[in-house]
């Protein structure tokens, strides 16, 4: 049995009637999505940034992608699959060098506390990752001061990083030196809103000429290139590092990709070492992120267009409304029609036709993600969904 | 030549024409000061918390108050004078022990490491000298993450601190303990404001609920004491430790002494030792500490009275009006009536009668201190000397 | 094809000729191993501590296993196999807790961090990973003075500790807390030597009076157990906590297991975080290390039956000495008589036999491991490997 | 009443009969020291590096110091006799800059630090005040791994540290970088013992070609040099960075002055103030140092070569033998012949002589140290009181 086959035979003998209309070219002759990578029973979730695999299909998939060409161990991050994802990064980000780290955590906090030296500030969006999410790890073990701008916003403009540092020469009786900024772009805490390309290219501006350098967090940069048409390249010229995760949408059960210029990079082993973070094999993520690199860009690039033209078309029946955020990336705002009842429509979708959406809160509205699980079904499919469920 | 005689000597003979009306008995007859404290050349200031000695001074008090009593030597901080000094701050905290420190710095930073422990938290006003003037030393070397409340303001209230601790507890993914609070009052950089002290009793309420201990940077506690009329002791209460400066306004050239718990205090001598704070001999300090804490809190309190009779006084003359700060201590602010020259007024205050004002601004204000040196000449002089300058 | 007979037939078709003594039910019945378990082309090898898995058989293994039992997810450490696998820990050590590492360095350094508090002093062998093998991540990260003890051996007695302790007392101006003793047992640098039980008794009851805790780093303590014949949980009850490793022997490409009292353990998860060291999935490791704990002690058990079996064989025939080490685990000293070139020897083990030894040196000797994989091949074809190798 | 006749009366008064032999010109005629800088009891010490100030002596030092030339007040460090005696110590040590510290802990160990950067290997002599009495702050704050060499020797060879910098090459898995050497000379560990100057040489000849910056603690160099004849400046030279203390024979109360590059040198304010060091006023301290700095090593050499005759004439009587240490400085081998009561002989020393001992053991032998109170008597004086002493 195929998985294709495979899938049908499950769904259906879960009970779920498949609604007349799904054609079935819309599972058969979906090109856009590489079949072994599909779940088992692939559902698309507008929710999440890109698929988080069950154990029974990452085993799969890795059992074929290791068919294809055998996936090579690493030995302490050295060597193999490990190697070759490292090899693939720096092409995708023009940098130097690429480290695989064990988390995003771990290549945020390295590369500020590399970057920044013996400086202790280091300015970050109060929105970010690394002042919110990190367990206060900067001050804590990495012994810098985190200088959160922006309060509640999702990016601060250069103006605001440059009123801080003149403040702060004014404000301090003992200046310690500006160490490093460090950017989240997009910003998960701000729903994952971009940060202006013109306010990161004046931020490098400054940041130069102070020099100052500076840290990405892009963690899912891949998201913010797809949706800004600038390339993840072209964002990474900006920074002295970026970070790029492994398992948010590249599949691998965990890890992080760091990367920049050679100097920097070639002091990480020794620190990944003496914090705890040098495991003996890591190929079980790298194999996937590797694997699943291939085509990642056009999956995405794929994944919003769909999105946009599903939603254009769901707009056109007045029964939605589906916006994308100022500054916005793949989170959008659903609303949905106040003769419809929202959480009915939720259950629908997901009883009916294997279509997951956060609940509608009391004003039937909810926030909703655009992710590569989109492209599981063809857009005919996909309206005809929204378009019955939740009327019954 | 007596040393009241040569600096009546000294003073006339700058050239400078001590006024008619200057009662001798102004001088000789101040008993509120002790005569061996005395500068060479007394000047009343109107700035800064106390008098700064200059070594000759400074040296002939030490040696005075060596005649007295025989001031014995320390040995890396135990014994002599340091521990005679170190006994005086428990009575006066109400503590059990208390120990000498080389810097107010340290005594803050050892003081909120030990109470939080390996929590990472500690809560400051945005405006305090642990958060602005340490140098990022709670980061950097203490590992610690100061969260600032209460932006250019002088303290934060229970509410405001509440509301942020149950913020966090939503905002961030990885909790990591609440370690301490760090109070400083007066506040250096709001001019001396004061922290009311029902709002130190709600903190204390709300952080005993809490187990969140408490840190007072009490630098200039006298000053807070001798202008809310709340005994050192009273404020003591409310905090886990207390800080005091023996600098600022005891005369010694540098020191502070840290008090609590002996089981936080206790701690201390092997954490100042690591730090490199412990040095052979502190007796230089402990001894003019010690010696000018006798009488501390008198001189403090008769201070403010002859502050208050004079700025009384001048602001019936309808040429000045002298006002205190909301929640202020020692600062008062001071306008100068149009129609005189604020500058000229200062020159010759400075000239004519040996007391120093600060340059009042464009709008003939400034921000003037009261502290010991107010006691160097009795009201009439002080009044007169007002009253004349600036006129001529 | 079955995995057996295509084993064979890659092997054959390699070219190399299997000798006719070669009895098939040795391969066919070997009930002693996971059938599943075994690599695509299961060798005997005489070095290492474990199989190490190439990923093609690791994918498959973990394939077969989620057939049995479906595999579970974790999150960040918390649930699914993870959560499994810690549960078993806690049964295997007799401890409260486990928590499960990305690395044994980040459970040796964190159990040695917490236990010590902020005493700085830690006792290690001069020979342990600790000391040796963790890039100074003691010191540099930790903030702990590692102090070596028994230079060059394998382990250093109760009474030498309480030497070094009394010396100490004696010869340190600033005494600082001695916080922890740490042992490896077995000792790899040590060619895998035992700490002698008797002494870490002794050491236990020396410590328990001096309120000095202790950690076992067992990263192989199913050798030494399977080795001395003490079980793994009587080990652990002289220490407060004791890591484990996952991949060493237990299959894993990564992690390690700490367990110990909940006081202790509940505190890991957030210095995993902040050390950069959580992770968004672990079950790739844990599934497997779970898989492979099932029977571990047999199989270790067995395996050391085994080899003796053989090593008595082999001894008799006059051609080799094989001898165990002082306090010895799984390693043995093997001498070739001299009569036959030991080079010679290893290569046809390889290519005839497919049993692999490290190269005898100059003087007819190597160390040779034994580890599980001789359970791949019954007695008899081993025996006949030996015996006919290095003769032609 | 002179402080000299004072000191005859009070000598006198105390009820001890001075011998007749005594030479009142000993006491007067007395050159080779200021005469204000003599205690106002001033006795002989057989032990100690040199004079101690009680605090009445210190007052009047500092009086009659500040007659001369006004003492200016340093304020954090910065201006006055901080800062003159900062420039003094570059011409001393030839080093470009030069800083005050609180402690001659906080002078090494940020030294150290600021040496190695991000290396975490540190090589000490075991003995020294870095690895054995500074409470493990390398360790514990300054996050550095001293390993110690030459267990219970003064000194390491560059031999030594060769062939352990070349075993580590060997010996451990992950290299770390080797930060810096520090050395101390002479080692109060090792009563005072020297490091030979070729070895110096030759460590530095081989730490330069290994990239290795070398630290000197030299908290008695003023010792080593008058003892080796070699300056201060030379001993300097080998070395990046030197510290030397204010305290132990300079007269100061506390304090210890760090030299070496601008590069390096400068970074230490802010080190110093985040480490909570930076005091308020420091010039107690320095005033005192800079005026015992005047003709300090005049004076060491004066002594050493009055020790000497002493010690020939003394050795010429058969009662006594008094012999220098193998590479020795000022600690001396004190034998007292069989028939003498060597205790008695120290009391009688003390009493009637004001001459003090350490006192000897049951071998009747002491190490007696020689230090700059041997020039308060004449050469003939002394000899008298060792001849006349013990006898009763």
């Amino acid at each position: 049995m195929s998985s294709i086959n495979r899938r049908n035979f499950l769904r259906s003998s879960g009970g779920i009637a498949i609604p007349a209309v799904l054609p079935l070219s819309g599972l058969l002759g979906n090109d856009r999505q590489q079949q072994s990578d599909l779940p088992t029973h692939p559902q698309v979730k507008f929710f999440g940034d890109g698929e988080m695999y069950e154990p029974s299909d990452y085993i799969r998939i890795l059992a074929e992608a290791d068919k294809t060409v055998a996936i090579a161990k690493d030995r302490y991050g050295v060597g193999g699959v490990v190697e070759a994802l490292e090899k693939k990064f720096t092409v995708l980000t023009g940098k130097e060098k690429a480290i695989f780290m064990p988390s995003g955590t771990l290549a945020n906090q390295l590369a500020i506390a590399v970057l920044s030296g013996n400086k202790s500030k280091v300015f970050v969006q109060e929105t970010s990752h690394v002042f919110r999410d990190e367990a206060d790890a900067g001050q804590s073990v990495f012994q810098k001061r985190l200088i959160p701008l922006a309060k509640e916003e999702p990016f601060f403009t250069a103006a605001q990083l440059q009123k801080t540092i003149d403040d702060m020469g004014n404000a301090e009786a003992f200046l310690t030196g500006f160490g490093a900024v460090s950017i989240e772009n997009p910003v998960r805490r701000a729903d994952g809103r971009m940060v202006p390309i013109h306010e990161i290219k004046q931020i490098r501006k400054y940041c130069l000429e102070k020099k100052i350098p500076m840290h990405l967090d892009g963690a899912r940069l891949y998201i913010a290139s797809a949706w800004s048409g600038i390339s993840i390249q072209e964002y990474s010229q900006y920074f002295d590092t970026v970070y790029i995760s492994l398992y948010k949408y590249l599949g691998a059960s965990a890890g992080a990709m760091l990367c920049g210029d050679a100097a920097v990079i070639d002091q990480m082993s020794h620190l990944i070492k003496i914090h705890g973070g040098s495991m003996y094999g890591n190929w079980t993520n790298a194999a996937m992120a590797l694997h699943r690199m291939e085509g990642a860009e056009k999956r995405f690039a794929d994944a919003k267009k769909l999105g946009e033209e599903l939603f254009n078309a769901l707009n056109k029946t007045g029964r939605f409304s589906i916006q994308p955020l100022d500054n916005g990336t793949n989170i959008y705002r659903l609303t949905v029609a106040k003769n419809i009842d929202g959480k009915n429509l939720q259950i629908q979708l997901n009883q009916q036709f294997n279509i997951r959406i956060p609940r509608p809160d009391n004003n039937n509205e909810a926030l909703i993600s655009v992710n590569e699980t989109i492209l599981y079904q063809p857009l005919d499919y996909l309206i005809n969904s929204f378009s019955k469920a939740g009327l019954g």
